[in-house]
């Protein structure tokens, strides 16, 4: 088959690989559909994370059709359309019976394009198979699932949820990139009274008052906190998310929530940030993070399902897959070519 | 001043009475702005609550402004315009402490109109008069916060808190006269994917899909039970919300919920009801009653504010404070009106 | 092999049977060590369970030793230690992904003696193997992990836990049988101020007294309400746990708990109870009923290894597992015997 | 009257002052019994405190009898026994309302003996006495109640139940000093497997030891982090317990933590620390800060009562309230002393 291999840093190719096939009793086989390219596929070809080995095919997030289950699998069949989840589960070790699939002991977690090859090819080998995908309901398009296989979970769950979004709340999103905007989408769920996105980039605030933000600052220009606290009667936001995963934005949601708020920290961090202990410990602060564990993804098939999410919102971009060197390329000139989730099909 | 007082079963009359005037050091006399008629008041004048005494001017929910206040109050003053809460809270009981105020201990609770005199008047005094009061920001129009005295927060606190709904839910109210239809407007601000609204009369059933059931069922010509588990893969609603107050429809929502669902009764029981334990015991149900606390008018507040709950729209007629004989009468035959609440203005 | 076989209504016998042996790749065959009797199994031989068949090996609790596995089970091999639990967990239903697995709907939940063969044998085919039992860790003995299999998660998760039992609470619980101690057990790692026994035999409050609970009330002779009612300020108790499983103590548990209380159910219910919602409606009470998940069942683990809860404490009498049938006789007529749990070894 | 004043940097005195007396109407005067000196008093003396002015009556917790009080205080009468929280409460502000005492915006929070004059005197006035004060129960001695004006509340709210301390965790507490051992006491409530105690003073790991910690770690000689994951196969604790104050000890509790820990601070920071976000982001860490609300008093009484807190344990010195200048020096020298708490009695 046809798949996508990372040669080392800065190198990648769209070569000819053998078929993936069934090697574990849970395992399955995946014809790829669609998947998409995550700003973490650009991190792995920077060389940035050294777990990923050379030769490894890259991709975590596909939707597609089972082509075949080992003996273990019960309940797929090959024809089955199926959401593959960036998140394998072995579903069985004391993190997986928590729902805390994102730090499965067991040999999940997150392994597509990463440990094993991914989803970046005509067909994958998905192990756990059973509790790493999901069955797609009839009807469903699949740039909206396809979304849910990472990029909405982790708005919502990280994001959205870690940060005890309420109605009524003041949500502060601090970079309003892919993640950012997914969260805006998200914490609406929630029906918050005011969604403020933040971001030093003018056209992705645009994009976030059309998502729903309705009060967008460029700190290049304005006061971030001075706003924030202006609009909360001097108290400051209930929720600030941070999005983007430099000390600075994560020092500005600490000092961007009132007292008793929450940040909830989505972004991923090369460097250690400043954490100003003497303003925070008298403050009733909550600073949380993670990685996606991908347990809301069956509530956010149902809510795309029924029209109070939608999902492929993000999607600027559209090639097949065999153009993904090209698809490539634009995604990673996100800000000229105004990229924010592009789909590769079949 | 003019009030509307209770004689006894069957009768009340628009009298002259005395001015109320401050007693206690934390009491307020606060102007009658805007007041309305609650199905409670109806249960009262049929001789069902004898707590309340003949003379009693009744009427629990309020829009006014500050009179007069008592020397302890210091976050009031005269000209202030305040929500007045269906509940009085002394703020310093376990209870009130803990923010359960419909259960305060320390001569709280739901007063009112009930065992004092109410807001159905020119004036009412209001004791412990911060604690049982809400500011009102600038700008908000009086039909809108009064829905603020009971009926929306009773929805969304005894209603759709209780019933923890969450995004994704199915959501089923069965009975949706106005605190019925009070609780799909709160649900919404949850994103719940289905709501399903139970009721005996057609016209009701069309308010409710107006206000955002996209479900609605008629159980003299439906089967509930079966509609809802055809909508829920077979297993039941995440959350039912009893808003009739009779044991069939109780008995109604313990027969909706999936396992590990919840039933969240409103509604106002005059008599036992069966609970099937003998089919419930194993199915992880919850279900909760209650009085509503008033916790969540100041969330109610902002989200009326900014938009997100449209709390008039159950507004359907209008009169002078003088007319509440006439308001009465059409309140009372809503069955013929089609009245949900009728607002009374200075 | 030799096995307690239920041959309908009031019958059982020790037969030969055919060995277990692997059926599905995810199946292991244990080879028993311990096993107890439940009142269930009581249930059983009364003809009160019409879906366990004539045929049937009876027994869902056991402490055994891996005998053989299936293909796909990868974490357990011949020679481990394993509490078998009570409940089997599919591990990819919706319910098992939630950590209910009571609820399973992908063939487990209580199965083991009901549905399928069960453990009161010399080996058990388990299901889904890798889900349905526990590791257990050296130095632990066996008739304290026995318990883990059923009686002491029930009353952790569906008592103790479901009536949100927390430090300085009264906590009542109604019927203190085998079930009832065991809560009293778990309560107190809540370090509740009073732990309260009601039970109409004197034999089983002095049980319960040397568990832990401080009061004990014989509502043959005392009343019960009251006497709460003055250990609480005249309020009631925080959380009542029915363990009784009749309309009359279901009843007593509403009546018992404060406004804003909750009542746990744990007993198995034959008939309905009345719910007196003319009173209930007000109180802010929460019901919850349900079959015990064990996702506590690891955490109880470490209770029991570290010394915090004595699990052994309910056993009374030890057989060989060939005198089964003396056991049954022993533990059935428990209140002439004074029968606890009974422990059956290999 | 007597009383300790603050004369600025390093200078106090035993003076005498006029008495206090009744200025608003939720006021009361309390005639001091008991008190104690906090390690913020020392702060205070060393400068640290800028927002405590030059003549200042220090002291934040006692037990008194009310002497007089205000016209709208109707639930304390001259005569009562009562706890004087460290924590005065408006109850009427947001935070208030939402039982954040320590953050109420009507004039409450941490005032006594820092923005008014304090409790280390014969009388002090106290604000908003209802919300500001605990009711004594008959038969409950002076110093086990004084433990609950502060630091067992802090220990309990910001250290245990920030910490999501639940049964079968392993515990580990950074820093045993008065608040670190408090720590302990209360996080014992929840019945953990482990509780660890970490600090560089051999005297204060032994205290530990006494009062229910398990294991003890000195990080002089021992690694703090490996001996904490080879308690808990490898994983990290579930929470762990700031309470030192140095940016050290934070990032060692980010280290012990395993992946959905939990890190509660307690100690009160002069400086930044460092978080270091680069190995957490992925770890679903969650931290928190906080000022006592004080919200557990009551139920922290109830565990006093009833046998559950040792409360007194911590009491090493007792003193008469005259001497007071003698037991600053005691206090002071803790390392010499092996003070932990010392108490004034009138």
């Amino acid at each position: 088959m046809k798949a996508l291999v990372y040669h080392g840093p800065g190198i990648k190719s769209w070569d000819d690989v053998p078929d993936p096939r069934i090697i574990e009793p849970a395992d399955a086989v995946i014809g790829v559909d669609a998947t998409t390219i995550c700003g973490t596929d650009l991190h792995i070809l920077e060389g940035d994370v050294p777990e990923c080995a050379v030769g490894r095919i890259l991709g975590h997030e596909a939707v597609g059709t089972v082509e075949a289950v080992g003996s273990a699998v019960t309940t797929m069949r090959p024809g089955d359309r199926v959401l593959v989840s960036c998140i394998s589960a072995c579903g069985r070790c004391r993190f997986c019976r928590e729902g805390h699939y994102g730090q499965c002991l067991g040999g999940g977690g997150w392994i597509l394009g990463h440990k094993i090859d991914g989803t970046q090819a005509e067909y994958v080998r998905v192990p756990f198979a059973e509790n790493s995908t999901h069955p797609i309901p009839a009807g469903m398009d699949d740039e909206s699932v396809l979304m849910l296989a990472d990029i909405l979970p982790t708005a919502y769950e990280v994001g959205v949820v870690n940060g005890g979004t309420e109605p009524g709340d003041t949500v502060v999103i601090v970079g309003v990139g892919p993640i950012g905007l997914s969260a805006i989408l998200c914490a609406r769920l929630f029906s918050p009274a005011h969604i403020v996105a933040v971001d030093l980039a003018d056209a992705r605030l645009e994009a976030a008052k059309q998502l729903g933000a309705d009060v967008t600052i460029n700190p290049a220009r304005e006061d971030a906190v001075a706003l924030v606290k202006s609009l909360t009667s001097g108290l400051g936001a209930d929720v600030a998310i941070e999005a983007v995963g430099v000390p600075d934005t994560f020092e500005m949601c600490t000092r961007l929530v009132r007292p008793g708020g929450r940040v909830a920290n989505v972004g991923v961090h090369g460097k250690p940030a400043t954490l100003h202990l003497e303003d925070l410990w008298i403050r009733n602060v909550t600073i949380t993070t993670g990685l996606v564990d991908t347990w809301s993804t069956p509530t956010l098939l149902k809510l795309v399902r029924s029209g109070q999410l939608e999902a492929s919102k993000f999607v600027t971009h559209h090639f097949k897959l065999a153009d993904i060197i090209e698809a490539y390329d634009i995604f990673s000139r996100a800000n000229e070519t105004a990229a924010l989730k592009v789909v590769l099909h079949k």
